[in-house]
């Protein structure tokens, strides 16, 4: 039984993981942390403070924001606690903070906690460096139509990521029209369709003489971020100590 | 067994619907028209000019081009043979004299014979009005990378015919860049894909709340046209005098 | 405004209900049916009965069983409400009162009120129409991994309504294996795929000789059926007497 | 500048490669071996023996049959002419003497020589490796309506390297049909679609807790495998003496 505390246990996504975890019946959660401490009916003791746990547990998941990240460094080092890193926009002086922490305990980082995009980034990074030569690359993602940013954050991950193993020679092509809008070979497509409530599809196609090949990922909810950050918990709980990654995990090293 | 004309029967169109026919065993091509009459070795005799057409014939298919119409609907005429015109870039005095000529005969006109497509537009207009008031509608539009026009002559084909169902309110949109490209609820989104060969694919989606329809048209060769155009040739050998399009075909009024 | 009953408001179809209408600006809910009637807390009154309703209303949605219906129907007739009947597994018996009671008021009934899977069908039937002389008919459906049986009754739904426009010659099959299992004309292939949490989808394929036509429906959540009887309730509420059916709502008959 | 010899070159692969080869400014055909020498008229020498070829090579394709076998790994080691055996039905004799002659010579084999084919078995390898926990497996292959067997040898192929991947534990269902057709957890679904022209297409699912992983292969034409065999013919041009395969060429060992 993999024993968690989850650190934002509160909110949108903390309740997801919640709702996540219930289903399963290797892991549970001992406690959790946030500021509301009482705005839901917890099935564990939540307390505003990391410093006030004193349940035993195995791993921590962080889904709030980087401003309590130093209580949960200090949290786990101090109990030899393996750490999840699931927020968004650290500085560099956070990032450097995890790095030391990480010379005491093991702890997981990462942005974008969906196992499957980061499974499709490590794929298409493969497919990329066998096809390139021969093949050209465009990106189709599809999101309700909410949304305001256009392309995705992710359509530009996956894009990077595509980019960094081609040496970073290709440009991107937001948009054809015209009657000389003929394709040039250094350039990746990237169209965002938008329309109702489609949750997020991302498909990087590779089309060369007489083939192509497709990878596509579609998220249905952002339960997806949870599994992932539970199947990270489960990856480090016993990992020597160190600083880890999604591409760790899917290439299991 | 329906006898056959071909015009332009040693052009590009012509040969591919010979090839078609000659799969086929319930037509056959009894005479041709070109200005190259020996280029091919073709298996039925080929005149430069209509008025020299001896053999007996039920409809004649014209992939030529306008220049030649007022030859051919003399002889459609005097013969009371039917006419398949397949040429683009009539204008208005050709169109014109096509109408006349169809109080004498019957005549097919279509400037993309495709059954697919035709049938595709049919469907979307259909779908775009019932749905519209709660769906959002895009296209993508995929080919190969030496294409130089940009969308595609048939998406927009496709985006004009479900926009006059809707009162030509709609406006298209050709690439969403930015953080600040939130879709408007007048446009459809039209995405041009290109890549290695691939020959011609349209999908119009229709997204909304919690639901999505999509409509897709895949051409693997130009066959299409060949095919489409042997069966109108079928849909008006006995037809009574008149003319007629793709509509009534597939409508088969 | 659109003023509704619903009846079965306190089930999971009545719930869902209930959520799409808050997001609408031009319907309200006035009063529920349930045999739970303080299970949950309505915003609206709950009854036991139709007979006990006293709210004016325009037309009444029923997501219950049949075995209710002859309360509503008295209901609507006695009071010149319009009638939604969205439940399964009516009798000839029930099937009589319904159409008796439409000679004095309008009632709609769908066994599946989703408007895509019905655009689906009423699209599919007339592709098929045109291209079944040559073109070869599949359909995929996919679903999650809990479900019992396959393929689903919606795909049903899809190849009869085919089969039925080509005068029921068709064949199902519902998988090929073998060394000598090449295709036979007169058959519709469906293809059950499971896995995850696949909502539900439904693809219908007619390949041809180069060109092959999709028409796909993706549904999300069972928002979707809720969705289509409030446009049904808003399609019959001022309809003359009779009874409708999806069919109409659809050719806006 | 690349110098082929090309085996079997009157054959429809060898036709197909020359084709290929013409398009290409860095390969060029210096002679054919075939036992129809005159069939065609090639542009360059056809003999009816290895033994009888005079022109200087880098490097031999051999899209003939087994039975030519011995004679042209004696040609190659003789001259010291990498060699690219891209045939199948090899017997264990003939695969020990390949594995022989690769300690004087390089030598690729492989039975199926479309690059895309491959990465795509090396894509879904990887994918079964991370998600097999908690995602379901089908594969969807569509092929045209003439082919005789299902599902397809590729599908096959695909499915057997998943599942060595999972320790050959998984079955394959390739139908599912009833009331009581509930997924197994051990279970790849393999589903044969048949229709028109489709000339080849394979879609591995990987279908999880609200996300879903995708990988597609289109096939457009044969021309895949004559790409193929060149891409071959060029990796192993330079390699050292020993047996290399397409996994080799993929990740660039």
């Amino acid at each position: 039984m993999l024993r968690l505390v989850i650190s934002g246990c509160n909110g949108a996504m903390g309740r997801t993981l919640n709702e996540v975890i219930n289903d399963l019946e290797d892991v549970e959660i001992v406690a959790g942390i946030d500021r509301s401490i009482d705005a839901f009916e917890n099935s564990y003791p939540v307390y505003d403070n990391p410093s006030k746990i004193e349940e035993e547990c195995d791993c921590l998941i962080d889904f709030s924001n980087p401003s309590n990240l130093n209580g949960l460094l200090e949290y786990g080092v101090k109990n030899k606690v393996a750490l999840v890193i699931a927020t968004t926009g650290l500085n560099e002086e956070q990032e450097k903070s995890i790095e030391e922490a990480s010379k005491h305990i093991s702890i997981f980082k990462s942005s974008n906690t969906s196992l499957g995009v980061n499974v499709l980034i490590n794929l298409v990074k493969q497919a990329a460096n066998v096809l390139s030569e021969s093949f050209d690359i465009e990106i189709i993602e599809k999101h309700h139509n909410k949304k305001v940013d256009a392309p995705s954050g992710t359509a530009f991950m996956i894009a990077n990521a595509i980019n960094e193993e081609l040496d970073n020679k290709m440009e991107y092509n937001y948009g054809r029209v015209g009657t000389d809008a003929k394709r040039n070979e250094k350039e990746i497509g990237i169209h965002a369709v938008r329309g109702g409530t489609i949750p997020g599809e991302h498909t990087v196609i590779f089309a060369g003489m007489d083939e192509i090949i497709e990878v596509k990922h579609t998220a249905m909810s952002k339960k997806v971020f949870a599994q992932g950050a539970v199947r990270a918990a489960k990856y480090i709980a016993n990992k020597e100590n160190g600083l880890y990654c999604m591409d760790d995990l899917i290439n299991n090293r």
